[in-house]
């Protein structure tokens, strides 16, 4: 097996035969799904040796560079160690972004290559604009890195299975039909689905073939009369064919969808040219236009509808209980012969128990101590840290299940704290707290409530280096939706949207002190209406976690009275909701655990 | 003279002589002023009644409507009885926005009217382009109004007077290097500066054409070479034409401005098409280029230097002796035989004893009681309440001095208050405090901060329908720069801009209950460097206003213990900086205004 410096060394040759100047390496899949992929399009952490699911590779014949953000560059530093890659420290000062690195770096006349097929459309459209006013040009017809990845994982064939009505509210039928309504509307004869989620969220149906992901590697082609779904026909069982056939959906090869695109002629598209690649995008002929825009899907998605709700605040009871016991399981054992990776199992088997559970919803995050500075670390079988009756254990997990995705973090003390830590933990609890409190009114962004819960830490000049929160998939990404509760200016890929009724954040700020600790809470919201009145359309947001925080790291002398309420209206609330669902020894611990906090 | 219903007929007739359809009538100058303009401007207000300074009016041959938004609802209601016109109340569910009225009431093959010297070139292109998708056109050479306003004031012809160096911190010819050197960067050849504000800044020289701002009405435009300066020569003292003709800056006629744009070729012109009007725009040739974009000196207007930051602190402490004085003063008369407008008078002399006062920065808003809830409300020698030693008395108010411009607001308790009124008083002033508090990392915008001036007023579902802060300018506009602190959805005036060092921001959340009462406070505050450290620089808010709150209106029993001392901090750095200059009974008011408060 090679390292990671003479991979670089095998590509550059081939760049060099090739007289490519720049090889750009992203992180993304076929449909530019970028934290959640499949093995085997690990390509940007073959090539660089960094495994976080964030950044990109760029490779010149005298610089090998990682973009990723802060959320990793502690366990960059640590995976870079030793090779010749250098971490570009993504949104610091004077860090340049990768793509306009690539065009720097391409020189005069030069080129500038990458895998067409994981860049999308509008990334290749730009570079190729940009290059073409140095006179360089870009070679996207091979994909380097699998010349040099010898051992490199198959495409994953894991089987299909349908979400009956009574998860999702609504038949792929209904689905099709408000789909084919955007369309008429937005006057398109074609709808192209290339994000991963949306073709499951319109069928009802669910995969296998990213780990956590309940997706399957397949696209969705919409017209005014057919459906065609693009995906391996070993992945769809008998059961399925007859439902999807039922349904009205022709099942085509995965492959196909290149052809069928060239094939169309005088067509209005609606395709969205940030998650259709470059490769695809080629195929489609020029007699054709296209409406750039995202799929209408994602705001179908990001909106639970009342089934959808009811289901997944069920899931979220059970993932409680599982939590409320694993809990319990953790500050008993902190003393004993605990790891990481005994604890993040022990939480998956709790998880497991529940009914209609599907898998873990994102790899468990386990992290002891300095290990929870990093925002995604995950202990793996050959690396993992013994665990002490002191400090804290940060577990951010989540579980799918038939009903729900869930996603929740919390932070546990093992044993005595320092007054620091105590001061850190309720600093974080006071803006997780905090986020969940405003009323606002419709057209409010989460751009506008992301300073509550970050406001704490920013007080100490702190900064947590991401986003507050996200939105959450119904059996689907447990990343989802282009809102979220961010500072800043928005951007593209991130921009300002108005929080509306039935969407999802997690409200999840924290603190990271690099080598020294971590810590974060998180919970999951639901905009829920509130009044209207002169002033229009009032919302708030409804909690669906139920998940006691941790007495013993509170320092309550931190507190004000309106917050030291608001966590024991919440302690009753979850001893409330769980105890139908805990006894033994696990019911006097969550009775313990939610005891009435006074100042 | 005609009443509004009688100009609607008279302006109806002129646009049936020439077959227009709609006849749009915006509430701006030549400059593309909106909110202060010589009263020759006030075209709406002379068509609709309604006295406000923002909105527009438009006419069909059968509706009549005043375009306005949220801050003035009340007010519009109240002036607008017994005519034909019809309040549309902007961004409210279902009012559509004045443009796309126009368009959608310009039948097919129809004609949309307006004077196109008060239109900008921007909204003039906008609206070209949609009515001529339905083969409708504009009519933008003639102002009707014009035809109709016989008694209409004339233009005004105030004097100009130099700035100098002490005051501004830079000479003319520095400023006209640093602006040349952005349009090199920007590869333009000329600049056109269209904001009355923007060749004040450039000249550091000031006017009086407007009500308390003190600009003239003048064009600038900047080449590599020269500096054409468009005023009416009547404006110019000779010392003050001296004074530009040894700066190199040669003085134009106001109208040669559409000559000479009539005489560039083949030029790249650095305009703002917001601000530049449609009828100048007219005279481009089709040979030159356009960067459209705000002018680079927007920015350094927003941005005070060292020398501005001194002065116009200075100008603060005699705004603030003046305060306390007035507070005082009204206090004491409450229940003599005051008036909204003895008071404003009162405030106004006050003022003017201040070394270097040039005039009030804007008109003194005096609103007891419900009249506050106008929220810019303002007494009249015609119309005016009698004030009564109970209830609130909201004052807003402002001066500008040579050393910097000023803008106040103190809700004063005139007797004895109910609970509710306390506890308004108190909400608002929560949210006051709380917006001075944050530390903020580089790149934090006014859309990410509002929400903590905001949120005890929502979370009490009221809104208080306005931004919670504006730029201030430098013995310029008091209302300046794109930057501000507001929610929702940003958009291309009011867009998202990050906050930097040197920035002025005002502090004014209030409550406005229509027919019951007005409660706002407001603060100047200053954008400050913190420290730099690991996460980056950090910004925070530096206090301006020197002026006690009311300790008789707040209800303590709301107050934690961090807003307590944050009020007692304050008002002892109050007392320290306005002590010398206060004394007798006006310096044991301000002890007694400032006392400690109690938790």
């Amino acid at each position: 097996m090679m390292n990671v410096d003479e991979r670089i060394e095998a590509l550059r040759k081939l760049m060099a035969d090739r007289k490519i100047d720049v090889y750009y390496i992203p992180n993304q899949d076929d449909h530019l799904s970028e934290e959640y992929t499949a093995d085997h399009f690990k390509c940007k952490s073959y090539m660089s040796g960094f495994t976080g699911d964030a950044g990109c590779t760029i490779i010149t014949k005298d610089f090998a560079g990682l973009w990723t953000d802060g959320r990793y560059f502690t366990q960059a530093e640590d995976e870079l160690k030793g090779s010749q890659v250098e971490l570009m420290r993504m949104r610091q000062e004077g860090v340049p972004d990768p793509l306009p690195f690539v065009i720097e770096h391409t020189p005069e006349n030069g080129l500038a290559g990458f895998d067409g097929r994981v860049v999308s459309a509008s990334a290749a459209l730009m570079l190729s604009k940009a290059l073409q006013a140095k006179g360089a040009k870009i070679h996207m017809s091979e994909d380097l890195v699998n010349k040099v990845w010898k051992d490199r994982p198959a495409m994953p064939e894991e089987r299909l299975f349908v979400l009956e009505k009574k998860y999702v509210g609504e038949t792929a039928a209904e689905r099709i039909a408000k789909v084919r309504k955007d369309m008429e509307d937005k006057k398109t004869d074609v709808l192209v689905l290339t994000m991963l989620e949306d073709p499951c969220w319109l069928l009802n149906v669910r995969g296998n073939d990213i780990p956590c992901t309940p997706v399957p590697y397949a696209y969705a082609m919409v017209t005014m009369k057919d459906v065609f779904y693009y995906i391996d026909a070993k992945k769809v069982p008998g059961t399925v064919a007859a439902y999807l056939k039922k349904n009205g959906v022709k099942v085509c090869a995965y492959e196909a969808l290149a052809k069928d695109l060239a094939k169309l002629h005088k067509k209005t598209i609606w395709a969205d040219l940030s998650t259709l690649n470059a490769e695809l995008y080629s195929h489609i002929g020029q007699d054709n236009s296209i409406y750039n825009a995202i799929s209408p899907i994602m705001h179908y998605r990001s909106v639970k509808n009342a089934v959808e709700i009811k289901n997944l605040k069920n899931a979220h009871v059970k993932d409680g209980a599982a939590m409320v016991k694993f809990l319990r399981y953790v500050k008993k054992n902190a003393d004993k012969d605990m790891t990481e990776l005994s604890a993040q199992n022990k939480l998956y088997e709790l998880r497991a128990e529940g009914k209609d559970y599907i898998e873990p919803s994102f790899e468990t995050i386990a992290a002891y101590q300095a290990n929870g500075a990093m925002m995604h670390y995950t202990a793996t079988e050959s690396s993992f840290a013994k665990v002490y009756p002191k400090g804290f254990l940060l577990v951010d997990s989540g579980g799918t299940y038939k009903d729900g995705t869930t996603d929740i973090t919390r932070t546990i003390s093992l044993g005595k704290l320092t007054a620091e830590e105590k001061r850190y933990y309720t600093l974080v609890l006071k803006g997780h707290l905090a986020l969940m409190r405003p009323h606002f009114l419709s057209g409010t962004t989460g751009n506008n409530l992301d300073i509550l819960a970050r406001e704490p830490m920013w007080d100490i000049n702190i900064d947590y280096q991401c986003g507050t929160g996200h939105g959450v998939g119904h059996v689907l990404g447990v990343h989802e939706g282009v809102h979220g509760i961010r500072w800043g200016l928005p951007t593209p890929s991130r921009p300002s949207v108005p929080l509306e009724a039935g969407m999802i954040v997690t409200d999840e700020p924290g603190i990271y002190l690099p080598h020294e600790l971590g810590i974060r809470i998180e919970n999951e919201l639901l905009v829920v209406k509130d009044t209207k009145n002169f002033y229009g359309q009032w919302l708030k947001f409804e909690n669906l976690t139920y998940c006691p925080y941790d007495l013993d790291a509170i320092d309550v002398s931190l507190l004000n009275d309106v917050e030291v309420d608001q966590i024991n209206e919440y302690h009753k609330e979850v001893r409330k909701v769980l105890t139908p669902y805990l006894s033994g020894k696990d019911l006097e611990f969550l009775k313990k655990a939610t005891k009435k906090l006074k100042k």
